[in-house]
């Protein structure tokens, strides 16, 4: 399997992924939030570019049927239901629920990934998983969300895991970036503390005092939840 | 010292590079032949991003005086001098010359560096020499031009010497994509054969019957030349 890794979501070009299998990667946080709204029974989720975005796809929801969800630089939007901590999105919140979501990376590369053929969302939660459902593939484009147009190295890390993942069961042909992940990844047997010691938005994160968020996010293969998106709408694969 | 890593010339922003202090790295082949060129003593290099911009300021030169120099697919442009090989760049050919140069990846980057306040170009070559130039500022971006709109192990690793060279005499801060590089750096000592053994321009390049540029252009600290780029032309630092 032929492997792109796109380094952040600012950096995504349409022609490299139109018609192709994507994996979208937001460790921190949008794609883990993500797999645990739907993993609590969360009904579908429909990410918005910006806060108006989201205000105005809530104008044609049902009230009571929906929660807005979201954050800038790390916080609740204001007025909005929920932000971008996993840990708020408990099945007593979400089930059943549709959830619009705005988030300052994740949210982005999504956007940019809809002339991709399939569209997937990915995380340490579900790296294994998600290595399932596309192994059949012959090419496959890891998309790194990245901070702010920048690289994020808990993404990469996380799609150094889904390709070790796929490297079980088959021969994988990396690009250079994809080599260097992989490489990292194996210096230190895929020690995430290590690993992320030094990184730029894990500290940040701490520093904002989200120290249980980056604990839980950091888990590796606790669920079989593969969120896909339509273009539209997140739902389960 | 502050580190920014930008993974290819397309994924410049302006306003990330603007009033800093950068470093353009091209090691297969542009900067590794542009330090050549000024080792043997080529007078100046006038950068060109396409092959007509290129002609049009050999028209504004005295016949004689200069010499049309780039490729496109590894392969000299048709009419010129000179292609990107760094053994072509001999003494008796150069010296004394201008040198009007387009290549593929390298003089989009530094076109894309005009607004940075110093840019000056490194390759294993010069990586010592270079980190010499640039350790007294407070911050570096380090351009890693890559290839065809993608991250280039080659560039990558010699980010990461430069950084190894400039941490020898004062700490560094970098980014996620500079802890990465180094991190891979660090797994095999800086052993370029092991590192760049899959790599995708490498591999091109052999393919194409240039070993012979591949390992001159993997030499480390050759030389202490280190070009700057003044927004029009390439001189001696």
């Amino acid at each position: 399997m032929k492997i792109r890794v796109i380094p952040y979501a600012a950096a995504v070009h349409p022609q490299e992924i139109a018609g192709k299998t994507t994996i979208i990667i937001d460790v921190l946080r949008a794609t883990s939030v993500i797999i645990t709204a739907l993993k609590n029974g969360a009904d579908k989720i429909i990410p918005a570019l910006t806060v108006e975005e989201a205000l105005e796809t809530s104008k044609k929801l049902t009230p009571g049927t929906f929660l807005l969800c979201g954050e800038r630089d790390t916080i609740k939007i204001e007025g909005f239901d929920l932000g971008n901590s996993p840990l708020e999105f408990r099945q007593s919140k979400v089930a059943g629920k549709t959830l619009i979501m705005t988030t300052s990376n994740g949210t982005q590369a999504l956007n940019a990934s809809r002339v991709a053929a399939k569209v997937y969302l990915g995380a340490f939660l579900n790296a294994k998983a998600v290595a399932e459902k596309v192994k059949q593939e012959k090419e496959v484009v890891l998309v790194c969300s990245g901070t702010a147009g920048r690289f994020s190295l808990d993404d990469g890390l996380c799609a150094a895991m889904i390709m070790e993942e796929l490297s079980k069961s088959i021969p994988l042909r990396p690009d250079d970036l994809g080599l260097a992940l992989a490489k990292i990844w194996q210096s230190e047997n895929g020690n995430l503390q290590k690993l992320l010691k030094d990184s730029f938005h894990l500290n940040y994160l701490l520093q904002k005092g989200f120290a249980g968020d980056v604990d839980y996010c950091l888990q590796k293969n606790s669920t079989s939840v593969v969120p896909v998106f339509s273009g539209s709408e997140i739902i389960l694969s």
